[in-house]
């Protein structure tokens, strides 16, 4: 995967005991800022979701390379965010129950803060914490443009609940947010636009439009004059979905689980060291648990906890015993959750462990 | 789930915030009584795998309760192990390379040990690191008995491979070990029936042969002529896949996942804040994610990172938002990793919050 000095890269690696994470810091950094000059090209604000990486010290890069801020999908995440110095957290869910609400209350003190809700209990919520006109809470709407998770399924629901929000004295209405991107669909577009149109009528035109997801990232320009905002998280490390989805290629993918060949029972089979304990059973949709940059042609067909099986009929070479492999995950984001520390490989060919430290905050 | 006064247990659970494991202590000890119970029955040593839990005091009680020690995936679970106390580990998997060998060194010289083997490449590693003909490390031979995962995939080249390591001064052939239970097919109890004649005809009787997997446990005894150790994991919390399987009933489950609707889109669908991060995208075959024992008839339909989707049209009954959600994880050894601390629920209705200790120790 690298493009250092293959010698000097193939000593390092090969001091690393397997399975572990290994990310190519070049990359990592040319990701971040194609991603940024992108979305500065049509003013779009960059809110990184930090779920995939959950690393503060890449989050600081991303907010240095230009973006508005984070986002986070967990408070847990957020306050180590926070602790780490980030000073603008969004966090698009809805914050439910009085142990959160707490800690809602202490994160916003700390940072400027911004939540979201799709229903009126969870506004009320935030209604009854958040009471202080000089410094509301923004809430921004979600709403659901086709996905079928979260979200308010009508433009009428969307207006009726920001509604709610504005009339409540410590929130402010801070805006719509949606997952995936918009400008893939037209009834999602639709549903933007004639939200924002009853907004505006409604005499509360949305401050933010925040869409996201990194698989439809470089078409994002397309909705800049309806989304403000755009909350990429994979682009960071990119992974075999983004690549099959057609964002770039397996050279922009930055992170890999390097594996050993432990057995080869038979001619055509291999197993690794790495089963769902470091790649997880996410297939969304794709044929095998990932993809082998040194053997194209070979399929990881099973994972056991910590076994892969690894199937090289296809391919006319097959490895030895011992031999390491870098497998590119289907889906990085829970993949980096897996490992307490990861590997970044430096362009001198050094390496650093770098602690996952908003790793399994689940709350 | 549990077996106590309700009002205390609820009063307990309703302090925890979610998405969070609770475990019901009562159950766990039943469990595990019941297992050894079975296996005293038919003079089967049990050597429980500790991947499920993760937890030094469980493996303890294990031991407590009879079990001849433990089996561990990883050689960091093992040395978890070790660090708590725990003197007899099996560890079946092929160990390769000189930092886990001069991990496995060390660890020999801390607890009664055992590996497997299941290649020449992986024996002659064992071979080169233990020289010490007084205190030999002992190395099953790991049998594919129909996996097709790991293992010798005939009973003649086992033999070779016991010959190899028989011939290695600082090794003893250990046995034979296999995955999954071999009483559960006609060929894989053939296949150990050869392999034991074959090596009994080479002067190699083995003293040990092992066999495991939950699903089969209560079905061990009808090899215990020819299987003389069994290796359960799951059974100390039971899952999804095992009920479906047949091992007991959903109030067998000890272990679920308490989770949070945090949003009720439409009529027949909620949102649950347990996604693939605390439930595991496993599916093993299974209709959806997860069982939810308060609505039987609801389906956990798709997981993102950190929403879990339900859909409720087949239940008459549905939740509101805000309401807590017990979920039965598919597979719950994965589940445990994801989590850095469990709640035991005791008798007396108090919870205590332990760490995972043996959790993400990938290598």
């Amino acid at each position: 995967m690298p493009e250092l000095p293959e010698a000097t890269v193939a000593a390092a690696v090969n001091a690393l005991d397997t399975p572990t994470v290994v990310i190519d810091a070049g990359k990592v950094e040319a990701n971040l800022r194609r991603a940024q000059a992108y979305a500065d090209r049509y003013g779009l604000r960059l809110r990184p979701h930090i779920k995939t990486h959950k690393m503060p010290h890449l989050a600081a890069r991303q907010i240095e390379l230009g973006a508005a801020g984070i986002t986070c999908q967990k408070l847990g995440e957020a306050e180590v965010m926070a602790d780490a110095g980030i000073a603008d957290i969004f966090l698009p869910y809805n914050i439910i129950g009085a142990a959160k609400l707490a800690r809602l209350t202490e994160l916003k003190r700390r940072v400027k803060l911004s939540v979201t809700a799709d229903n009126a209990v969870v506004a009320a919520g935030y209604a009854a914490t958040f009471v202080d006109p000089a410094a509301p809470l923004p809430v921004l709407v979600e709403c659901d443009t086709g996905l079928g998770r979260c979200g308010v399924t009508t433009p009428e629901a969307a207006v009726e609940l920001a509604l709610v929000i504005a009339a409540a004295p410590g929130l402010s209405f801070g805006g719509l947010m949606t997952f995936p991107a918009t400008h893939r669909t037209i009834e999602a577009r639709a549903f933007l636009e004639r939200t924002i149109a009853l907004l505006v009528a409604a005499g509360l035109p949305p401050a933010i439009v925040s869409s996201g997801g990194t698989p439809d990232l470089y078409g994002a320009g397309e909705d800049a004059g309806t989304v403000t905002e755009y909350r990429p998280g994979t682009y960071v490390f990119s992974d075999r979905f983004q690549v099959e989805k057609g964002l770039g290629t397996y050279d922009d993918c930055a992170l890999s689980v390097l594996a050993t060949v432990v057995s080869r029972p038979t001619d055509t089979r291999a197993v690794i060291d790495a089963g769902s304990k470091a790649l997880t059973s996410d297939l969304l949709g794709l044929d095998g648990y990932g993809y082998l940059p040194a053997y194209p042609d070979a399929r990881i067909v099973s994972l056991s906890e910590e076994h892969g099986v690894i199937d090289f009929s296809a391919s006319s070479r097959r490895p030895e015993i011992g031999e390491r492999l870098h497998v590119i995950p289907n889906h990085v984001c829970p993949v980096v959750n897996l490992f307490d520390s990861v590997h970044f490989l430096q362009a001198d060919g050094s390496i650093e462990d770098v602690p996952v430290a908003a790793r399994g905050r689940v709350d």
